[in-house]
């Protein structure tokens, strides 16, 4: 089995290319750039290009018998600024990807959709699939948006496609460009010396998966015949104050290190709590979440530890 | 109070505007051509021009109040031909909408939505609005996230929309292009002496609108101060071998008619059954429809007749 992994070296992206080299599956894949934190891995192809190439695009997908895609130009924080290009890069390129898919005859795809976004403000707790899709951000309307066409693309042609509506991804490797990923944004930016803001008072809960996790979950549901889609996230809520504590807890004995918060005005797009019931995935794929949020911060901040020292 | 009435020379817009005038209502119309049907209304003002340019849709939107969007560049037959072209034609062009009301502090918006697609397959029987958004064509996946982009406006910036899941709208005026609106389509063509195709069976079953009630409910909500999402249709179902009778029972006494269908495959992505549940709007806006299919038919083949003998 060959697979085209469409973000393949960004965060979550360089897990998945780990896990399925270590599940023996051939792996090519398509990114604007190479992994900022790694060497090219040595039994992995990359092409570099873009998303809304539709030639680049088609001649990747040669060869290839599934694909994985998790690529985005945009995240939940800024996707609102600019609708029209989230539609662009996001919606038109996966509209594009399933007429190729089409066109090959390629039908597994595994798509990273997005729980905290898709749901809106959840009625019920934790979220199930099965909840209405009410989202009040670009970047949940149109992972909605591209959903709605995988699940079209199931009923007339017979694509197999696998929604992944992932939560909170955190770990190693996650950038620090501090837009997205609270936990390796407030580690790198701690390791390095400098402050951390919180938005809001910090009791907002969310769902927070280790990124290896995740990865599992992509891998697992690549190799299951079935379709549809699935929550992914640990399945546990925990509050940014609770985040707060621990690297509190995985920083004090650092020296030189000053972990201070500051708290400033909530954002109006954020979701007070959405925590995901995942109990379908884990009956489905045989899965479940290992690595819980202090062993998973604790390994994080060992990594951010590791490669800021090498910077 | 002044409307922009966006698609008023279109056939459901033609009902609406003359709704308005009745109401003394101020209309601005914004379309692409004039009707084909009538001379312009002397009361009502007309801009010619493309939703896609947005210079001419902000310098439309000058001095109005409300806006109501009918306007659509594909239909639900047709949309899945070419996705792109139905995502860059209709909801980029209402998200840049959305952004110039929010520029110019335009708050209230009448949208036409579709309630025979939104719905995709439905799971109950009549369809009321917390049914969940499944929609299985281009057309019903870009009608939702015109819906939520509005929502997420109401959400973040206090807009006040009004979406109205029409159902299947028939009456004088439609046109007889022969690819939305079985009713006008098979009223022409008789009229004409062609012969009428039906896609499958005649068994599948649509909630059928009189055109005139459905104008009478945007007035309606554009009356009244509230936002939310309503199904418009009649309530009622028909199946296609329903329209077929009374088709039949209303042309069977003209000189030189003869209606005799032919039935032909059906379609992948025809819905068996779509009935709405229209009680919210009924509640809400005090309206109801008035014209039943056997008088609206009449009426119909009246204007059919009237109007392809002036042909």
């Amino acid at each position: 089995m060959k697979v085209l992994l469409i973000g393949g070296c960004g965060f979550i992206g360089s897990h998945v290319a780990d896990c399925l080299v270590e599940h023996g599956i051939a792996v090519r894949i398509f990114d604007r750039r190479l992994e900022p934190f790694r060497d090219p891995l040595p039994r992995v192809e990359y092409v570099m290009g873009d998303l809304t190439d539709t030639a680049q695009v088609f001649e990747a997908m040669s060869g290839v018998d599934a694909v994985i895609h998790l690529a985005s130009t945009t995240v939940p924080s800024t996707s609102n600024l600019d609708p029209v290009a989230d539609i662009k890069g996001n919606l038109i390129s996966a509209v594009r990807l399933l007429e190729m898919m089409r066109a090959t005859d390629i039908r597994k795809i595994v798509y990273l959709s997005s729980g905290g976004t898709v749901y809106g403000i959840p009625t019920t707790d934790p979220v199930a699939e099965a909840h209405p899709l009410n989202p009040i951000s670009s970047y949940g309307i149109v992972k909605v948006a591209i959903e709605n066409y995988m699940q079209m693309e199931n009923h007339l042609h017979g694509l197999q496609p696998i929604v992944l509506r992932a939560s909170n991804p955190y770990g190693p490797r996650q950038g620090h460009g501090g837009i997205q990923g609270i936990i390796g944004t407030h580690l790198w930016r701690t390791a390095r010396g400098e402050g951390v803001e919180i938005w809001g008072d910090g009791s907002i809960v969310r769902d927070f998966i280790y990124v290896r996790d995740l990865a599992d979950l992509c891998v697992a549901a690549l190799t299951t015949d079935t379709s549809g889609c699935y929550n992914a996230g640990s399945g546990a809520g925990a509050s940014i104050n609770d985040i707060v504590d621990r690297i509190r807890a995985v920083t004090a004995d650092e020296p030189g290190i000053n972990f201070d918060p500051v708290y400033k005005p909530g954002r109006s797009f954020d979701v007070p709590r959405v925590v995901l019931d995942i109990s379908k995935a884990r009956r489905d794929f045989r899965w479940a979440p290992k690595v819980d949020l202090k062993e998973g911060i604790e390994r994080t901040w060992e990594w951010v530890k590791q490669t800021s020292r090498a910077d």
